[in-house]
């Protein structure tokens, strides 16, 4: 059977973009000779809604989009997501559900078993889980439908306490006895560079398992946090991978599931080039589906906006990007010329603004209030939150999104001012371990020096006082960031993290900063996600705990 | 049998202080001549512990926590509730249980079954649900063990696309079949004012078909957003509640099971006085649960700040609250008049600051960039935020929490500046309606006048720019109210409010300023939930969508 596998960039809620793009995939593949065109989850509305999925009006615009999809396939078959009413009288609202569409009309219904609930997952509060397994008969081919965590029975864990085995049926064991020539798999899977292989590991493996080919469909995009990487897959039956679609980008292909042909597989590329290209992507998609084309930000001089700078012009080019040079009587003398060389490489619109004056302004008003009490954060935190306020302005003005530029590991120990450098509309770097940010001024200064050397080499410092260092406060990147990954990601307690080889005492003072500042991060921008465990929706720590 | 129902107020993860309040319920329970003490769900971890239940370290606390507390029950026996690791090969890794302690023992663990996973509840993210059910048998009597949502297999709805029976298991219908005597739950159900009723219908109703007395044990105190009010009942097998503790405060209550005694209800009080006194609790405990005594705000001379002075005074004292006036020369002649003789009236300590200095050292700066564009909301959001910047100084240096003053109709139609009236560390009014503002400054006014009459009477205004009122943008609040009730609370689609007797066009425009600001909202303030649809965890829309 000819499959046309279709991996496409959806807008939440836009049924109408969304739909015509299925359209016109349908139309194509069609030309091409295809039987069957494959989409991925919830394809119709975008993945994820989230509570607009409460919304009586949405569903139903959910549901005559798939109608009117279904009038455009004759002569060819096509298998898209949406979701549907629960007609049961007891359980979940809606299913999660692929239909089947032939001749013009809605032939079949398959919803999805496997509800993800952990992580940035929330499927179990919208949706009933599948209990019936059924197969689908297309001109002489039986043909296995899972949704995306339906294949995922067994998961890998990063971390030791968690569970490999989250759910009590095994959609595919149940199909596989039906009798199948191959599986079908619409997905919606994020990026995160340390699962990545993880993916492909569970396809491998059950097409191995059960014998089958896999035909893996995977959405495009960002949306808000999370980005979609697609490298939608057909995987044979021996659990060799014959094709791969590109990543980060739309993509299709046709294949014949009798004849699978060549392998045709991407290029591999190492982590830091998909993070880099997975940012980018992020800040293109945040612009464009929220209808903005323009950013700004504060350039420092150091090496976190520097990088946003860069990918903010990879994103939406030079023109559409403005920054702020906002010295102070504490910034070096090399900062501002290094913003300045960045700005001019990179050929985006730069303003110098000086922050002095507005920060006497506030300090004089409250030099009555404030008598008898020594300097301390609170003098550091009116610097940043001045500069905030410049940004904003410009922001408001010109109708630009501000980017922020925290990176994970200070986001991590708030190591920043709430309303002052923690503004913008999407924190680019929230994700990125500050190691990694070295990572990529590395890789983006591979050809030629984008970032100025100096940018990349100096000594870390907020620059809110006086020879102000990074690891006056904190431990050395290197150590804090493995600490850090290991608490965050791996979930391990401050004596398995000592174990490591660090200091206990220090390990402990860093968790306690990373717990006491749940706070700050409440109110922080939304987070490109690019590891397994972001700051965000996530992550759900409470605010308010003794632990 | 002797029943103690001990209804308390919990720190999340703080096991020493939990099993501190436990272990004094049990002894004193003992001392009353109890034979079992009935204590709330997840009682040893406080509920809710979000995603502290993924940490090993956490679960292996609460274990400990929970052996160590039964050691205490010799002569009695206690119900405590406590997560536990599910040890089966498949299935989420925890369970959420009810420990049966006695003889200084566990000596039975039942599992709840019905996990609520939606609005503000994640249960199923962490929880795999129960699917064996036994009964306690201790001193003659057959006790039925439920924790709260296992009740609840039939929900009212508010919102006529929900569904009332959510669930494929009825846990009472499973128990009654194994002949109990009476049915206990441990329970934490947070406050809502408009969800308050059904609570007990629900308990009275299960009451009646079982023919069944229940016990109803649940927590109180705020977790961060979330207020849990006590109210804890016992319902005879006719369904009449027979005796009912206290609201917002720790209680307890001997109970005889087989004489049940004179009726002792609370007193009933109107749905404002609820709020007024949910929010106080929620005011003390986000302060005394973080450690923190004193709290500043911005006194505007609007109604919004003032209603926020009073309750944050009635929670923390006057002597812990500190105002701060910032007036601008758009301030009206009456606003800083009305704040002082509220801060007077009060007993708080209340400062002047002016803010025009700061102001103009920014629009000075800014000139030569926003030369030949017209002044625009960018001026009136830099005011906005110099009172952001002298606010939240006086939060540092001090060591203040800041108090945001937002309710809930601007935070819906995003009426506010984001890094500017939108800062603090907890929203007290996000989640109520300006019309429910002015009743409350009518309670708060009842016996004297604290609020000066000036400010209740005043039409709203942000005092921005030369005479703005609220109305120039934006329906009569009676209106807005009602419409953002309608699609907030009840999901209505715009013409189903239309019907309700308002222009569609402006229902249309109303409803895309929600929609359009989720951004905003995303980076708000923790906003105490009285409602049953408060903005924040509970409601969880897509930040970029099209829709």
């Amino acid at each position: 059977m000819k499959v046309s596998l279709v991996q496409l960039n959806y807008t939440i809620g836009d049924f109408e973009g969304n739909s015509g793009k299925i359209i016109r995939g349908i139309e194509k593949a069609k030309k091409q000779g295809a039987d069957l065109v494959l989409f991925s989850e919830l394809s119709v509305t975008g993945y994820y809604p989230h509570d607009l999925l409460e919304k009586k009006e949405f569903i139903r615009r959910a549901e005559e989009t798939v109608a009117q999809i279904a009038q455009h396939c004759n002569g060819i078959a096509a298998l898209v997501g949406a979701p549907r009413v629960n007609e049961n009288e007891r359980g979940k609202k809606l299913f999660n559900s692929a239909f089947f569409l032939a001749d013009g009309k809605i032939q079949s219904i398959h919803n999805k078993t496997l509800l993800p609930t952990y992580d940035i997952f929330d499927e179990y509060r919208h949706f009933e889980p599948n209990r019936e397994f059924s197969i689908v008969e297309y001109k002489g081919e039986r043909i296995a439908i899972t949704i995306c965590e339906d294949l995922w029975d067994e998961l890998p864990t990063a971390n030791e306490f968690g569970k490999d085995k989250l759910y009590s049926v095994s959609p595919l064991e149940e199909l596989s006895k039906l009798d199948p020539n191959f599986v079908v798999n619409l997905s919606a899977s994020p990026f995160s560079y340390n699962q990545e292989s993880w993916r492909k590991d569970v396809l491998v493996s059950k097409a191995k398992k059960y014998h089958l080919p896999i035909l893996y469909c995977n959405q495009v995009g960002a949306q808000t946090e999370l980005i979609f990487d697609g490298g939608s897959v057909l995987i044979d039956r021996e659990g060799e991978i014959v094709k791969e679609l590109k990543y980060f980008e739309e993509d299709s292909l046709l294949v014949d599931t009798n004849h699978l042909g060549e392998k045709q597989l991407q290029a591999e590329t190492g982590y830091i080039e998909k993070i880099h290209d997975a940012l980018v992507l992020g800040i293109r998609d945040y612009f464009g589906k929220m209808g903005f084309k323009q950013a700004t930000l504060g350039l420092s001089g150091g090496i976190d906006s520097a990088v946003v700078a860069v990918l903010a012009v990879r994103a939406l080019g030079a023109e559409n990007v403005r920054v702020l040079l906002m010295p102070s009587k504490y910034s070096s003398v090399h900062s501002v010329e290094d913003a300045r060389v960045l700005a001019e490489n990179l050929g985006t619109r730069y303003d110098i603004v000086h922050i002095q004056k507005a920060v006497d302004a506030f300090e004089t008003e409250m030099a009555p209030l404030f008598e008898g009490c020594a300097p301390d954060v609170t003098e550091e935190n009116i610097q940043a939150r001045v500069r905030g306020i410049f940004v904003m302005a410009i922001s408001n003005k010109f109708g630009h999104i501000l980017l922020n530029t925290t990176n994970k590991s200070e986001s991590a120990v708030g190591y920043g001012t709430l309303y002052g450098d923690m503004n913008g509309g999407l924190a680019v770097l929230g994700d990125v371990y500050k190691m990694d940010v070295y990572k990529l001024s590395r890789l983006i200064n591979k050809d030629r020096e984008i970032i100025p050397e100096n940018t990349i080499i100096k000594p870390p410092s907020a620059e809110l006082r006086p020879d102000q260092k990074d690891t006056d406060s904190l431990p050395e990147y290197e150590d804090l960031d493995q600490m850090l990954f290991n608490y965050i990601e791996l979930n391990k307690s401050p004596r398995e993290i000592a174990a490591l080889g660090f200091d206990e005492e220090i390990v402990r003072r860093v968790i306690r900063m990373v717990n006491m500042n749940e706070y700050k991060r409440f109110q922080a921008a939304p987070i490109l996600r690019v590891s397994s465990k972001a700051f965000g929706f996530g992550r759900r720590m409470p605010l308010v705990a003794r632990y």
